[in-house]
């Protein structure tokens, strides 16, 4: 077998092609990344750890109706629907925290009336910025919008209750989408702490990515913990 | 008399309390900056000219039904209602340039099918940041937006009508608004080419403060131009 053709090089994720063209490998590397790549580490195990939180939830959207590109799972490495990503960044948020605070006057910790679902442009080069609505529709993505939105508050639900179980807020999360090749919207990429921010219930204490961006603690003790009781949690579910 | 008090000293600009506590003292003055203040200059007369060419402009808001906090005018020096400042910016777009072209893939010179009312938390510390609808709710003016928006859009219909009556496209601009002391919305701040840009139909050639921003050109000969056309539509609308 030839060596794997390169599709997409992430920051700590690189995408390949296999055989079927309708299908891409996602391999999670141990490595993190903060401030746009300004900042990095290449700690053990933490690819491994995150394919299998991503695993878990994408299996647990699936039994909850919400289309994924997911397929299948093999160590660090995700089987997936093949989809053009769409160049934006959904932002879902309960709790303040993170850019909304630093360019706002909104405090850190507020918990929102309803749940915000933002727009970014996904380009490192200008940093990602943030978009209104009216942009993402000049853009060319207005009717994708709605049904986007729809999935993105589902997803957050199913996402507080599973977190709620095991004593954590769900603060803030980031998912992206594509379109498969007969045009449905899938939800793609990934869904591990690197992109969410997770708050032990009442002390507050980070359980995500903010570890690193703030040297506050160890990210592959933290994901360690949250994916063994996310196992225990699933185990007890399927015993119901 | 006393020496009058200052009240805010902004960029350009410097707000003055009067004897009478429901008024104050707008004074421009002969300066322009860019980039957050980073680049500045002090041109000769632009201070009178731009406060000549706002005191027009809100002079026609108030014929067309708009409030507006301005009341009167003596050389470079504007007499207005006192107001409570409202701390977003409000940009309204018919084409696309600046910012917009900067943070998203919508190439310059996009004209918009619809005008585009955009928020910007007014707060040069964090670099003026764009805000979405959402933010602006949760930050306590979610009930004004209707109204402010409806009162952007009428500024808008008036300023195309006026700047195509002398050979400009109203490219975008940029207002303040405030409470009254008797909790009404009025139009505040200023008009003048600096927060507006203004191309030349068919060439496309500034006549606002980019001349300044990219180093191309006399902005107090193009603020003038604007002045001298603009003092003759008035005079030929009321001649008519």
């Amino acid at each position: 077998m030839s060596l794997m053709k390169e599709l997409v090089k992430g920051k700590v994720k690189t995408v390949y092609a296999v055989d079927d063209i309708e299908r891409v490998m996602i391999m999670y590397h141990d490595k993190v990344t903060a401030g746009n790549g300004e900042k990095e580490d290449t700690p053990h195990d933490k690819g491994r750890i995150s394919c299998e939180i991503s695993t878990l939830l994408f299996k647990e959207f699936e039994k909850q109706g919400i289309k994924t590109h997911y397929i299948d799972t093999i160590g660090y490495t995700m089987l997936c629907r093949k989809v053009q990503i769409i160049p934006i960044e959904f932002v879902v948020r309960n709790i303040a925290a993170g850019s909304i605070v630093r360019q706002t006057t909104i405090k850190e910790g507020r918990r929102f009336d309803y749940p915000l679902v933002e727009y970014y442009l996904k380009d490192d080069s200008k940093n990602d910025p943030l978009l209104t609505e009216d942009r993402v529709d000049i853009m060319g993505y207005g009717e994708d919008i709605g049904p986007i939105n729809m999935m993105c508050l589902k997803i957050n639900s199913v996402l507080i209750d599973i977190f709620s179980r095991i004593g954590l807020d769900l603060v803030d999360f980031k998912v992206e989408f594509g379109y498969s090749s007969d045009g449905k919207i899938l939800l793609a990429d990934e869904l591990s702490p690197d992109g969410m921010r997770l708050w032990k219930m009442n002390t507050r204490e980070s359980m995500d990515k903010d570890l690193f961006r703030n040297d506050n603690g160890d990210i592959v003790d933290a994901y360690s913990q949250i994916l063994t009781d996310l196992n225990r949690l699933v185990l007890s579910t399927n015993n119901d």
